[in-house]
């Protein structure tokens, strides 16, 4: 379903360097047809250096009730915002941003939220569960935030850079009912297991753990999208695993990216 | 023929207030598709006191290639180009906006253009013509410009409001080849004859000049568009003459604006 923009269109921009990759403005513009809406998800590619001033410009366009937030901007729109959700101010980062009555801007970060509804879509069971998560940057933060607000029960988070982990388990502290801890990246005796690292975007990228060792009880995701079925889903799947891909996590994030701009 | 966004958009967003009327970004996006770009036009509604911040941010987002300009922001806008055609500068107006080289803007005036454009298509002669002009406003003086430039031997214009004429034709000295005097608003005589006043968009207006002076052999356009035929247009009709309305200029300008954003 495709949408033309009118003069009483709602403009959600997405800002970001390089922008021409991203599928939102697409997905995003026919979520909101569908839904009744006429508004647009439009890119707009805005270096680094420049974000302050488009912030300021679109801030001042009346018609411009949100805004998506991706590389390298999630840290400074965090600055622009005059509130946030919790899970964002627990990171220092937005995903998205809509109007508060008074015109000012409220982040919230629906990414971590996006994998962990992309893995309930396809099967997982995340409540009391014993998660290992690969990778403890952006993504893999978020995604823990989400793991543990979901319920998680136990989740052991893993990194090559070990002081990444440490700094993770500081932000953890509090978050859901569940323990945090760091460990090595060995699946066995885990239910769910995700990759939040880079390795999958090359195709010569070893895999994030030794697949050996998945078995067909585990929950596998992925959070590397647009690059069809990685090794490492492709390896579950051969252990008997049920998995979800990060393509799975881009379709997950416009449904709620929708209901935070909609108010739905 | 609509067109959904996608990250590689290319952006032309038209600036106003009010903007929900505008008819720009539908037309625009589908001549931007018929000739294959992937493009959109998109409005934003930009209040007066805030067109310095738009600008400043459209001018940092480097997939917006061109800018529309509409009330009440096209004398504030020209001063934001680096660089402007002569008709354009006459008036220290700009109705659309491309980037220079070098990321800077560069104005143009479209509307008097696409107005004897329109009146072309619909079989009007403009060169060599005794051309009589209602209305020395925003819309008159870019039409008289055009007029002129477009090679009309006599352009006599009217306005209730005798200094607006006086102005005008001092803007008038040296544009193209033919004489440019006030006069009275009687049609007789003349070759073409145009409304270029805001009578016609209520319903309870008078019309421009005397219709019952009208004959055949005139031509007869109206600036007002959105009101379906005006009853100026209307009674030219009845009069016999051939004529072109608001709505004809309106689509005229699309064309006018594609060429120039997209530099064929």
């Amino acid at each position: 379903m495709s949408s033309s923009p009118t003069g009483a269109s709602r403009l959600f921009p997405i800002v970001g360097d390089p922008i021409r990759y991203v599928e939102s403005p697409a997905r995003l513009t026919s979520t909101f047809a569908e839904r009744g809406h006429d508004a647009l998800c439009v890119p707009m590619q805005v270096p680094g250096d420049a974000l302050d001033a488009a912030l300021a410009g679109l801030a001042a366009t009346s018609n411009v009730d949100g805004l998506l937030v991706t590389m390298p901007h999630k840290h400074t729109a965090f600055g622009h915002c005059a509130s946030s959700s919790d899970r964002a101010r627990l990171l220092g980062v937005v995903s998205v941003i809509r109007r508060n009555p008074d015109g000012s801007w409220h982040g919230d970060m629906l990414d971590g939220l996006a994998f962990v509804k992309a893995q309930q879509d396809h099967g997982a069971t995340i409540e009391g569960g014993r998660a290992l998560l690969i990778g403890a940057g952006g993504a893999g933060s978020a995604i823990a935030i989400a793991l543990l607000d979901a319920g998680v029960a136990e989740l052991v988070v893993h990194d090559t850079d070990e002081s990444r982990v440490g700094e993770l388990l500081d932000v953890l502290q509090g978050v859901g009912a569940g323990t945090a801890t760091a460990g090595p990246p060995d699946p066995t005796g885990f239910d769910l297991v995700f990759n939040a690292t880079p390795l999958g975007m090359d195709d010569d990228d070893p895999l994030p753990l030794d697949a050996a060792r998945l078995t067909s009880s585990m929950f596998v995701g992925d959070v590397i999208g647009g690059h069809g079925t990685t090794p490492f889903v492709a390896a579950a799947r051969d252990a008997g695993c049920r998995t979800a891909t990060g393509t799975h996590m881009v379709e997950a994030v416009q449904d709620l990216m929708a209901d935070f701009f909609l108010g739905e």
